[in-house]
Formats: structure tokens, C-alpha cells, sequence
């Protein structure tokens, strides 16, 4: 239980985002080290002007899995960056920014939420990653 | 041969699902273990009232897309839910719900048709997938 | 390293399939094996008639996505066919289409760009892969 999780984060929907930060808190929450690589329409949803947004649903969800969502909300389900806030104070989670999708979407390291540890390259994220899991969502 | 394919099953289009149902079907039938974890717009169309619908296709398919999907399907084409059952049949594949997936969407287990076999939230996913390989959908 | 990066590579938006090139070219990079499955849309983007033309991004891009894709390649950035190609070079990437996609697109290998290495069916996609790593894109 000691191999690492290594997410690449490309989509950027509350749905998507949430299924990420399940899988973040609950591979924390078993000791292994969970390393989170934000890209593009990902990466954008972290920035601090926009991670508090509403950032949409995959289109398949439509207007019954919209109100499914807001229903859990409104019942008080943590929104996806708080519960990503809970798998860091418990430990082992890093979450860095792509420096292609920071050049892509003209950002800089200040404009990103707290939560994004720092910007590397796709080598830098491999070489963390070693022999653990990659996961692409 | 023997690691097992964990797959985390998000998106609940019929192009996806297809392409689910192959990869189980092609690992169950090199030995493999495969596990399939149902979270939000796939198990919506793993519960016994949607099953059979037309789940649609990702949006980048467009009418050609449609159209050859469709035509597949005339030509004699299992559809997923088919050839998931095929892959039972020949073993080593179980279906879980998620758990956070099932409050989302108001299910009760005897809302789900009944290739599925259970519920389960994320941690019992990772302790059952071990080192196999996890594969997000 | 040298494990192997395994993509099934299923979308077929451009923003997808510059993930998949820089996934790629950095693992080649590294030494790592690496082998493409082209499923779907995303084999549909690499025929002869098509790899050279738009295709689109996913729908959450939005027109601000949409602009920054934009700038980058007016900037002079890479099409993905050309940083794969690249990769290719580099040694070690192999790109095979999934013999079903070719049955459901109609298409001949004659059809399929160059980059291709030719097709296959799930059971040797996952006999190449042996123990390396399986993601979905």
C-alpha cells in the first residue's frame, strides 16, 4: 500500500474534480503518497480566481445530474478543494501545476490557489512517480 | 497475468461504456482479474431503468460518429451491457457501485440491474485492486 | 524507467491529443517503451484524411480555451502529430489502431497516417504491455 497514485488532472468539471479528490483523500487516508499533475481546463479550475467558480458538468450529466449535484451540495457535501484541503492536513499529497499548461493559459505561480505545491515539467512528474500508478482523468 | 485491471468507470456514454466492456471482456479473457468501480453518470446507466436506453455518445462524435455507432449496432453489435455479461460469464470480473455515487443519486441497490454486484466505497476499491493497474474512464 | 507507458488513447479533441504527445515524447524521453491504442475518435483523428485539420476541444475549453489554444499555435507551438512524430524519432513509441475502431469507422490501414504502426486487437495491446503501466485518455 506504499506505491504512489500519481493523477494527471486534465478536465476541469466539479464532476470530474471531485471523482479526483475521492480518489486523492482515500488513497491518502491508506498511506500511499498521492501526487496530483494539474493540465489545462484542470489546472485553470486551480487558479485562485476560479476555484471557488461553479466550473460545470461533464455535458453527459444534463439537467437531471445537475440537480443531483446541487441537491448534495445544498445538504452540505464539502466542495472539491475543501475535501483536497483534508487530504493534505492528513499528509503525502502534492499536487503541482504543468509548466506547458501554465505557458498555455499565461499563468503565474502567484495566481494559483494555495493548495498547487509548484510548476514542473511531464519528466519531473515521472521521475516522482517511479514504479507507482498513473491515472489520467 | 495475473495483476488485476481496476477500472474507476465516471463516464456513462455509450462509447465509453463499449470501450469498458472490451477492455474487461479482452483482460477476463487473458485470466486477468478485473474489477469495475461505478461512480456518478456510468452507474446512472448501470441502474435497471436505464440500462437498455440510448445513453448517447461523447459529444466529439458527432453525426458521423453517430452514424457509425448505429450502423454497427444494426449490423448485430452487442451492445456493452452484452458483452459485460459474456465477461462474467467467463469470470473473474466483479461490479461494485460507488457508495458516494449511489447518495449522489438517491439509488437503493434494487435500483441496479443486476450485473452489478455490490457497493463499495473507494477504500475497499483500493484494497481490493492491490497492485493491479488502476485505469480512470 | 524502464516500464512501460501503455495509452489507450479513445478522444479525439486536440487538447487530449496534445496530452497524449507530451505524455509520450517525455516518456520516450526517458527510455520508457511506450504504446498507443487507438480507439474511437481518437483513431478517427489520425487518418490521412484528417490529421491535418481541426479538431475541435473538449466542450469545457470554452472560448477562452479555445483562444488560448489558439495563441499557442499561432506562437508557433507543435501540433501534437508533430510532437509524436518527434517522439517517434526519439525511439520506442509504437502506435497500433484497435481492430474494432477500424471495423466501426470503416477504414483500411491504407487510410491511416503514417505515424501508425498498424492494428491490433485488446489482446495484444495487453500482451505488450505486460506488467507497464495501462491509462485511458
Amino acid at each position: 500500500m506504499d506505491e504512489s497514485l500519481n493523477l494527471v488532472v486534465f478536465s476541469g468539471t466539479d464532476d470530474k474534480l471531485q471523482a479526483v479528490a475521492v480518489l486523492a483523500a482515500g488513497a491518502a487516508a491508506l498511506g500511499k503518497p498521492v501526487n496530483l499533475f494539474l493540465q489545462y481546463w484542470a489546472l485553470d479550475a486551480f487558479t485562485k480566481a476560479k476555484i471557488n467558480r461553479d466550473h460545470g458538468l461533464a455535458p453527459e450529466a444534463g439537467a437531471e445530474g445537475r440537480a443531483a449535484v446541487d441537491a448534495l451540495a445544498k445538504a452540505g457535501q464539502a466542495p472539491w478543494a475543501e475535501t483536497l484541503r483534508q487530504a493534505k492536513d492528513i499528509g503525502g499529497v502534492d499536487i503541482q501545476a504543468c509548466s506547458l499548461s501554465m505557458d498555455l493559459l499565461h499563468l503565474e505561480e502567484s495566481d494559483l490557489d494555495p493548495l498547487v505545491d509548484g510548476v514542473e515539467g511531464v519528466t519531473s512528474f515521472y521521475l516522482n512517480a517511479g514504479e507507482g500508478q498513473i491515472v489520467f482523468i
